[in-house]
C-alpha cells in the first residue's frame, strides 16, 4: 500500500543496532510497487492507453533528466521543487518536473509541425509527500497533447472530452472538472486594478483558493505580493464567480461584469464556442466554470481546466487531473507551435483502484503460470525438467519447485497458493507407461493423457486469446 | 535512429546565433524516442514479458534513485560511473545504477524468502556514450532474478534456459552464452600465486580479456595492481581454457589442472551439475565454458554468464546479457537469501531491429486509428464532431482533422499518410438521408450503409480480438 517507505523508517531505526547494514527504506517520498500493486497499476495503464489510442495519438519517450536550462523558468514558484544532478563534471541536469517541457522541447528540436502524443512516465518533485494521500516526490504521469495549427478550441475540447473518458472508464467515482482561461483571469485582474507585472504572482495567489480560506489567499496578495487592499477587495467579488458553464456566461453577459476587458471578453467567446463543441461530444454536464481556478503553472496561455474528485456531500476531495493550452511554450525552444493538453495524475488513481481490489487479492493470480510440474517421486528431478522444457517449448507457462527431491505436498501447495489453474502429475508408472496425469484444479478432476496428447489437452483447458480476422 | 541525441549537437551550434533560446538536445548519452522507435520498443518488451511470463515470473517496481548508501560498495570500480543526486537538503541519492541491487534491498526491506521475479527500467552510468553502437547513459534493462534457497545449480539453469529463450525469440542472429564460476576464477587465482586479497582486483584485469590483448591486460596486473610478472604469466595459461562444456570438463580433469585447489575443484563438480541441467534444457549447444570470463561487478559469488552476438565469422561483436549468482547480496541488507539472475541490455537489440524494420517504416501504422471522419462540406464541424463522439463511444478508434472548414482533400490525405483502414464520408445529402458513406481503404470499395448499421459495419471490417473460453 502507498504508505509502505515511509513505514519502513520505522523499520529502520527498530534495527539500528546492527552494524554494516545499509538502511532499509527507499528515498523519501518514493515507494517501491509489490506484484499486485504492479497488476493494479498494469490495469489503470491498459485503460488510459486504451482511451489514447481512440484518439489516434501515437506515443513518445524522452529521458528521465534534461538540460538544467531546459526545465529553467518554466514553473514559476515551483522551480524550487526541481531536483538537481550533482555537478559532476559535464553537462547540468535536472529530474524531469512534468512531462509538458519535455515535450514541448522535443517538438521543437525536431521540427514537429503537427502531432498528437501520449506520454506515460515518471516525474521528480521535491515537495511534501504525503503517501496516504498518494502524493509522492516520484510519481506516474499520463500525458496526452495535441500541438499543431488549429482552429480554435477544436483540439482543446478533443482534450477535455478525453480526460472524461479515461476518468468515467477508470469507474473511480464522480468528478467535475474545472474551467477558466488565463485571459478571462488577466482581463478581470486588470478590471480590478492589479497591474501588468503582477498578473502571474496574484494569479499563483488565486491557485491556492482550492487548499486555502480568501482571507489567507488575500493576506499573500496584499502583504507578500505587495497588491493595495481594495484591489484585493474587488478580485475577491470575481474569483466566487462559478456555476454550470451556460448559465455562467449568460450571467456574466447580462450583468457586464467583463465588458471593459476586450481580453476577457474574447476569451469568454472563446468558452462559448468550447461549451458548444463539449455539448456535442455529450460531456458538458461534467464541466465547473469557475474564476478561482487559476493553475500554478507559468507556461498556459489560454484554457486551463482541471479534474476533482467529488466525495460524499459532492464536495472536492482532490485533483486528478489537469491541464491547459500552452501556446509560448515550443516557441521558447524555437519554432511556435501551439499545444494544449492534459495530465494525468495516476497515484491517487493507484490508492482508490488497491484499496477496492484489496479485499479480493488473494484470489487474483498475480503471476500467470498455467501448469504446475509435479511428482510425488524424489529421484525425477531430469524428468521434470525435461517436461518444462516441452511445455515451454509449447508456449505454456510452466513452473516446477527448484528443488532436487521435492515434497509431493510442497508442490501441490505452490499450485494452489498461486492459483495455478493445472498440474501435470507423474511418478515412475506414468514414465513406463509414457502418460501423464492432467489435474484440473478448478473443474477438480483428473485425467490419464498419453504423452503424445499432453500439450493438446492442455491447451483445450485454457483460455487462449485469438485474432479473429 | 539511434545517435540522434548527437545529431541533434550540431543542430544546435547551427542555430547558436539565435538568442534566449534554450539548447535544443537531449543530455550527452541519452535520447528520445519517436513513435516508431517506440513501436519497436514496445515490441522487443512484449516479447520479452511473454518469456519472462512463460517461467511463471511476476513484477515488481522500484525508484529510479536509491538512497546513496545503497548502492556504495557494491559495483567495485565501477562505482565511480554513479550518478549523484545534487544534496539539497533531506537525504543523499543516487541513480540506480542496475535493478539487481535495487531488488537485493527490496527482498531484505520486505524480509522475502522467496521470489521469482523480473523488472523492466531504465538505469543510469557515467560512462562514455558511444550512440550508434547502442551505448547510452540512460537505458533499459530487463532483469529476471530468482531469490530463495533452492537446490545447487536449478534455478541458474532455469535462468540460463530463459536467457536462450529469449534471445531465440528475438531473432536478433547467433549468440554464443559465455560461462564461467566466481569459484573457479579464485581457485586458479589461488594456484597460480595470486594473493587472496586481490582476487578481485585481478579478476576485474582478466574481465577486460574481451576487449583489450593478454599483453595490455598483464600489464595491468603487474604496473597497476602489484601481481609478480611470474604469477600473471601462470594465469594466462588459464584465462585461454575455453570450449564446449563437456570436451573442457573433461580435459581439465583429465590433465588434473585444477587438482590443488579443493574451491576450484567444487565449482567444477558445480560445472557438471550446471551442464546435465543445460542438457535437459536442451540448450547447452549454445554455451561456450570460458575460464577468460570474469565479469566486473563485485556482488558475483558463484557461477557467471555473459551472453555475446556473434558477428559474420563467429566473432564476439557485443555483450547483450549477462548475469550470474550473487549469494551474499540481500544479505548486506539484512536477511541472508541467495539469488540467481540476469539483465537483458536491451539497447543493442533496440538498434538490430530498428535497422531492420526502417525499410517497412512507411507501412507500418503506427497510430492504431481505425476510422477517419471526413466531409467535403465545410460547415459541418459539428456534425462530425458528434460522429466522432458515437464512434469513440462504440470504442471505434477515430479521428478527424480539427479544422473547421476542412479541405476534402486534405482529410483523405492524412487517412491515406496514416494508413488509416476506414473513412466514414458524409455531406448534405447523406445527413438528409440518414445515411454515411463507409469508405475501405484496402478493399477499395465504398458503400452506402444507414446510421443505425454504421458501427456495425465498421466492426465487421475490423480485425479484433476476442476471448475464447
Amino acid at each position: 500500500k502507498a504508505p509502505k517507505a515511509e513505514g519502513e523508517e520505522g523499520k529502520k531505526e527498530e534495527k539500528g543496532g546492527k552494524k554494516n547494514r545499509a538502511a532499509l527504506k527507499t528515498p523519501k517520498g518514493t515507494r517501491d510497487y509489490d506484484a499486485f500493486q504492479m497488476s493494479v497499476r498494469e490495469r489503470v495503464f491498459d485503460t488510459i492507453k486504451a482511451c489514447f489510442k481512440r484518439h489516434g495519438a501515437i506515443t513518445i519517450e524522452t529521458p528521465v533528466f534534461e538540460l538544467k536550462e531546459t526545465l529553467t523558468g518554466k514553473y514559476g514558484e515551483d522551480s524550487k521543487l526541481i531536483y538537481d544532478l550533482q555537478d559532476q563534471g559535464g553537462e547540468l541536469c535536472s529530474l524531469r518536473y512534468d512531462l509538458t517541457v519535455p515535450f514541448a522541447r522535443y517538438v521543437a528540436m525536431n521540427r514537429i509541425k503537427k502531432i498528437k502524443r501520449y506520454q506515460i512516465g515518471r516525474v521528480y518533485r521535491r515537495d511534501n509527500p504525503v503517501m496516504t494521500k498518494g502524493r509522492f516526490r516520484e510519481f506516474y504521469q499520463c500525458d496526452f497533447d495535441i500541438a499543431g495549427e488549429y482552429d480554435l478550441m477544436i483540439p482543446d475540447s478533443e482534450a477535455i472530452k478525453l480526460m472524461t473518458e479515461i476518468l468515467d472508464s477508470l469507474d473511480i467515482g464522480k468528478y467535475q472538472i474545472k474551467i477558466n482561461h488565463r485571459k478571462l483571469l488577466d482581463g478581470f485582474f486588470a478590471i480590478c486594478g492589479v497591474p501588468e507585472e503582477k498578473f502571474r504572482a496574484i494569479s499563483s495567489a488565486v491557485d491556492k483558493l482550492d487548499k486555502s480560506p480568501w482571507a489567507e489567499v488575500r493576506k499573500e496578495m496584499v502583504e507578500v505580493k505587495g497588491l493595495e487592499p481594495a484591489v484585493a477587495d474587488r478580485i475577491e467579488t470575481y474569483v466566487q464567480l462559478k456555476g454550470s458553464p451556460m448559465e455562467l456566461l449568460e450571467k456574466i453577459r447580462q450583468e457586464k461584469l467583463l465588458e471593459s476587458s476586450a481580453l476577457a471578453m474574447s476569451a469568454l467567446n472563446e468558452m462559448d464556442t468550447l461549451f458548444s463543441y463539449l455539448q456535442c461530444y455529450e460531456c458538458l454536464d461534467k464541466i465547473l466554470f469557475d474564476f478561482s481556478l487559476a493553475r500554478g503553472l507559468d507556461y498556459y496561455t489560454g484554457l486551463i481546466y482541471e479534474a476533482v474528485l467529488l466525495g460524499e456531500e459532492g464536495v472536492g476531495v482532490g485533483s486528478i487531473s489537469a491541464g491547459g493550452r500552452y501556446d509560448g511554450l515550443v516557441g521558447i525552444f524555437g519554432g511556435a507551435v501551439p499545444a494544449v493538453g492534459f495530465s494525468v495524475g495516476v497515484e491517487r488513481i493507484f490508492s482508490i483502484l488497491e484499496q477496492r481490489l484489496e479485499k479480493e487479492k488473494d484470489k487474483i493470480q498475480v503471476a500467470e503460470t498455467e501448469v504446475m510440474v509435479i511428482s510425488p517421486d524424489k529421484d525425477v528431478l531430469k524428468e521434470r525438467m525435461t517436461l518444462c522444457n516441452t511445455l515451454w517449448k509449447a508456449g505454456i507457462k510452466t513452473e516446477m519447485l527448484p528443488k532436487e527431491k521435492a515434497q509431493f505436498k510442497a508442490q501441490l501447495d505452490y499450485a494452489l497458493l498461486n492459483n495455478i489453474p493445472l498440474a501435470v502429475i507423474f511418478g515412475k508408472t506414468e514414465l513406463e507407461q509414457g502418460t501423464y496425469q492432467l489435474k484440473d484444479f478448478k473443474n477438480k478432476d483428473q485425467v490419464t493423457v498419453l504423452k503424445e496428447q499432453l500439450v493438446e489437452e492442455i491447451e483445450k483447458r485454457l483460455p487462449r486469446f485469438t485474432t479473429l480476422a
